[in-house]
């Protein structure tokens, strides 16, 4: 019997005040307005930005509300307007949109577009203002427009990409944030040559990804920095060849790498958010050519400071947002990269946990352990 | 008769001490050593380097010395080791060089050869350490490897570009410096694409260079920034659309260019040296695709500083020096761009003085009059 056009009832994770353990609610969910689609979610996997979000220190909180952005599911149904997806495709749900219509997504280098950037205080649909989940008539709150801990979730169309069926979702759910954006940041952006030098900043999940973008491209050395060195052999499988722990020097970490590498790094990528690492990264490319791209989101008082001759010296300081990739027009080949065996995203998914167990996957990111955990929907 | 081998007797502007007139002496000038070249300055051009290091505010004093580095003339002869070269080749003498064999020459993105960097505190030759000028024995102070305020001067080989024998050298001395520097930050940087828009900060000759690199790039829109607005009339000639003049608005200069360009303008090219000027370049460009190139030399004791959120936003901030031309390989096509009409020079040269009026140049720069003053050593 088709749901299409239904309110659907079914299970969802609700976080009902910041900083407790979420809570399997049965909501309902209405119908995809226009230019929205239902998507019923087969897995999706924790980032830290779900974590940021329901701890919700220094943000507005907004409770209570379905968290979850990083998953891939099967389109349940479509609303009007919707010409390019239908009831069956595959999709992965993504946290910043792409309308295909404003300038920023007309133009070939930015993924920023205006209508569907990300949005962490917005809590509803951007069509009518409305939430789609509700609890006995009471909404709960959207988040990113996306809400995977969700078995269905309502989405704008602008945020679904269509990947290939035969993709397992279980292993490219994670490509719908972390591991896009820290590849993308290497091979868009940092853009190494073969045999070039790559300095990664921070060993998460989101740096080891900057890592497997730099071991894709034939990078010759990759230097890893983290301040945590229980990080360094995990990361040896993730590509990265040399370990800088800043801690363990009484000079800055850019002078090391700069005296290990005869005058700096081809190309560094930051993937910590602390600004004294972005400064570091920066000042660690070597001059004439080095390239520097900030991943890492800073905190609201930070300054980036550096002596202009550092740039007059022909180092280029680059930031990306989401790996500069165009939710649905560049998604659905970095999942084909990963069916082809160029990328590996395996290595990434260190824990699984059935959903009545969603908390748990809290508990191993806070304790810092693993890089990503599965969440199965059906179990 | 050939003066090969021999000392030539010469005139020379001599700088005896700092900020007082340059002085006509009769000079040696030792022959050309190993890698080295004996050139018959015809045309040399005043650049703000000239003065910044006669007036030696704020640097080591070198003293006597013979300046200039803007310059066109016709090799006398040559050293050792130099094959590239002959006598009666036409050339540009460059203050920074390319040895072809350092990575930076290897590399296809850099212009600053580590033999070779342009180096101010320098007064000899790289070759024995000594000077080939002298007066009754007594040497006198090399600058920049060219002293160009000389009929005859000696140069290391690297520093030296060949050029079309039938192009006017008093019209593309300005290529040696300060042109160069200027058109090649945007065509070779900034990179704007045809019908895209561009700030110029400073509309000094460098970044009237600047504006006519976006004006041969297409430009659209070529927005002038200036403290000066006695300097809009003549910017006009130059491509520049539109002016902004700091002074005029109560809010940041960056802002105000947001409002006239909805968000932004796609490229920004600074040249005046000022932290501030700086800062404002790189956050009037467009979120998303912007890309701003610093030109202009800044204080020792100047910070860039900016939100790191200005650059996550896909914005790109670069240096660059000699406007990432290499001196032997690239500014010959540079030539070739004014012989064939694309490139318009003229308009830059705005007085002339014989050799035996040089201070007249000084004084010309030092009021703000014209853009290139150039001087004739025949005269």
């Amino acid at each position: 019997m088709s749901t299409a056009g239904q309110v659907i009832k079914c299970k969802a994770a609700v976080a009902w005040e910041s900083g407790k353990p979420l809570s399997i609610e049965e909501v309902e969910v209405a119908p995809p307005q226009k230019n929205e689609v239902r998507v019923k979610i087969l897995f999706t996997s924790l980032c830290h930005t779900d974590v940021y979000f329901w701890d919700a220190k220094g943000q507005n909180p907004l409770f209570p509300r379905i968290l979850g952005h990083e998953a891939g599911g099967i389109v349940e149904s479509v609303g009007e307007g919707v010409t390019d997806l239908k009831p069956g495709d595959h999709v992965l749900p993504i946290f910043t949109g792409e309308c295909k219509e404003c300038p920023h997504c007309l133009s070939e280098e930015s993924n920023m577009c205006d209508l569907l950037r990300i949005n962490t205080d917005r809590g509803e649909m951007i069509h009518d203002g409305k939430s789609r989940f509700s609890i006995n008539g009471k909404p709960i709150y959207h988040f990113l427009g996306t809400s995977t801990f969700s078995e269905y979730t309502v989405v704008h169309v602008g945020q679904v990409a269509k990947i290939n069926p035969e993709a397992p979702l279980d292993k490219v759910c994670v490509l719908s944030c972390g591991m896009s954006t820290g590849f993308g940041a290497t091979v868009n952006v940092a853009k190494p040559k073969k045999g070039q030098s790559v300095a990664i900043f921070g060993l998460g999940a989101v740096g080891l990804a900057a890592a497997e973008g730099a071991r894709v491209s034939g990078a010759s050395r990759i230097i890893g920095v983290d301040l945590n060195p229980s990080r360094f052999e995990q990361a040896k499988k993730f590509g990265v060849t040399e370990f800088v722990n800043p801690k363990d020097h009484d000079k800055p970490v850019q002078k090391v790498i700069a005296e290990m590498t005869g005058g700096g790094v081809d190309r560094s990528v930051e993937c910590t958010g602390s600004i004294q690492a972005m400064i570091s990264a920066f000042e660690c490319v070597h001059d004439g050519w080095g390239v520097a791209v900030l991943v890492g989101v800073p905190s609201k008082d930070d300054a980036f400071q550096t002596h202009p001759v550092n740039l007059l010296n022909e180092r280029t300081l680059k930031g990306t947002f989401f790996g500069n990739y165009k939710p649905r027009t560049d998604i659905p080949a970095v999942v084909e990269k990963y069916m082809n065996k160029e990328l590996e995203l395996d290595k990434f998914i260190t824990h699984s946990v059935p959903f009545s167990e969603i908390n748990k996957a809290f508990e191993l990111m806070l304790a810092g352990e693993g890089l990503r955990c599965v969440i199965r929907m059906d179990a």
